[in-house]
């Protein structure tokens, strides 16, 4: 991995499919290199947002190989590696390293519930063990209301203590400004860069010592969110956070992933962007209608999405 | 599969680990034959006390074929097979088909929460559609408080509906004997096969139309809870039922998991069956004497687990 480290907006990016659930490497590439050149100073592929946890091991090691052969720079890249299975954590973490990514977004194991933090530490201790490449950037992935396992504090002492020069940071998704704050108080004069997960907490996050932001509506929006986090020292900062706040409220009053989709279906004239893989559904012709409509109404726009 | 479906007393096998946390093929099976011989009728490998999340799709299918090939009759399996993605569940369901397996227990995706019945059903369908064999039994694994997303009467419905030759029955995990009695009042009739997933449920199951039970304690008193589905008619049920459910409270003061391979351990004089994956740990060397000590004051046993 590379020593620069990412700062800024990144997209969990979402996963383009065909019908038939298979993931669109073309579509895919496409999307990606729309983000960088609007705005998205990285891109965090296999989020949750990128209905990640629905694709094999495979399927994402193929995405990734695609999209560094096709010209989106390794050093952008955060993907997310955290599986159930230490093996799969490893084959992906160390696949990542591999291909010069800048980092790795790790979610812990999360099928056990309840489990104690020494678990988590030997999880996360392993998978940095057996990849044993100095290139390692290991970002921990806290988003307790999914995955129902926390990245404690404790845990994040631990780790830092032990691989200082490996692990990274932190994306909190929790909602919880609190707990991000608390993060940041706790662990960003370390180097340990913290991210929330929503541009809600863009602004207040950089003045208290943030990063940037992983965001889900990085994937639409990510011009205007760049703009907050290009002028967050400037006066005007805080009218262009309420800005990109709104745009995220009518957006998330819907399924995410799905109105995600559906956004970039619209604007990229690609009606077959909505497919979402199962356990999640499409948005039903209304709702698509009704995000579409409030969307317009507000002037909002993907400029250049058509392929 | 085969067309005689699965009944009596079932263990989610647990899946023995070397100290590298690599899957031990030798003991497994020996564990396998072992229950086989000792009163369950059929082993529910891959559940979540097989730690089966927390092995890759890969080394699932080495094990299955591990123990096909080493004479542990496929008729008697059971294999855990849904996954959080898609593909995974079909590849893994598939191979259990090919290999001649009595049915496959499936999760639904555990990932994403609060997901629709719809996505669910899509789930399911999917995989029985892509995998299309007529020999497929495939049995729901309703676990709510691990996996956080709950198999509902209206997906039963609606998937025995559609695929009546196929959806076979149901593990109930919940805990909640509420449901279980429900599940059996609405669906036993139709040939829909129950398993409450504790054998402190087996004789209440039984007497309301269930077939058996598939449980963790499987794993180290199958004789004893076997002996309640053989007698379960009889005047003295009550009483075995009693025994058994007392053994069985006793080991769940502990991480189960964890338990279950200290007492294999102890009475298979092997303590290297003690390795659990991250990110679980095992017992403390407090717990696991307190644990044998409980046990052995109350006569329990585990005839010839000796290697």
């Amino acid at each position: 991995m590379t020593s620069a480290r990412l700062a800024g907006v990144l997209a969990p990016v979402v996963t383009p499919l065909r019908r038939d659930f298979s993931p669109d490497p073309e579509r895919y590439v496409h999307h990606c290199k729309w983000l960088l050149a609007n705005g998205c100073a990285g891109l965090a592929v296999f989020g949750t947002n990128s209905e990640a946890n629905s694709l094999s091991v495979d399927e994402r090691m193929m995405l990734l190989e695609t999209l560094v052969q096709d010209g989106v720079p390794a050093s952008k890249l955060m993907p997310g590696t955290g599986m159930c299975a230490l093996t799969d954590s490893v084959r992906l973490t160390a696949h990542a390293v591999k291909l010069g990514c800048a980092g790795v977004l790790m979610l812990p194991p999360f099928y056990y519930k309840d489990v104690p933090d020494e678990g988590l530490y030997r999880n996360f201790a392993e998978v940095i063990e057996r990849v044993g490449d100095q290139r390692l950037q290991l970002y921990l992935y806290h988003i307790p209301q999914v995955s129902q396992v926390a990245i404690t504090f404790s845990l994040i002492e631990r780790l830092l203590k032990k691989y200082p020069g490996t692990v990274a940071g932190l994306k909190d998704s929790s909602g919880d400004w609190n707990n991000t704050s608390a993060v940041l108080d706790a662990f960003a004069k370390s180097g340990f860069d913290v991210f929330p997960g929503s541009e809600v907490f863009l602004l207040a996050g950089l003045r208290a010592g943030g990063k940037g932001c992983i965001t889900a509506t990085g994937n639409i929006n990510p011009a205007a969110i760049h703009r907050v986090y290009e002028n967050w020292r400037t006066p005007g900062a805080d009218a262009l956070q309420a800005g990109i706040t709104a745009t995220r409220c009518v957006v998330q009053k819907y399924p995410m992933i799905s109105a995600l989709k559906a956004i970039i279906g619209h604007w990229g004239h690609d009606p077959d962007w909505t497919t979402v893989r199962p356990p999640l559904i499409e948005l039903t012709a209304e709702q698509q209608q009704a995000l579409i409509a409030e969307l317009t109404s507000r002037g909002f726009d993907m400029p250049a999405l058509a392929r």
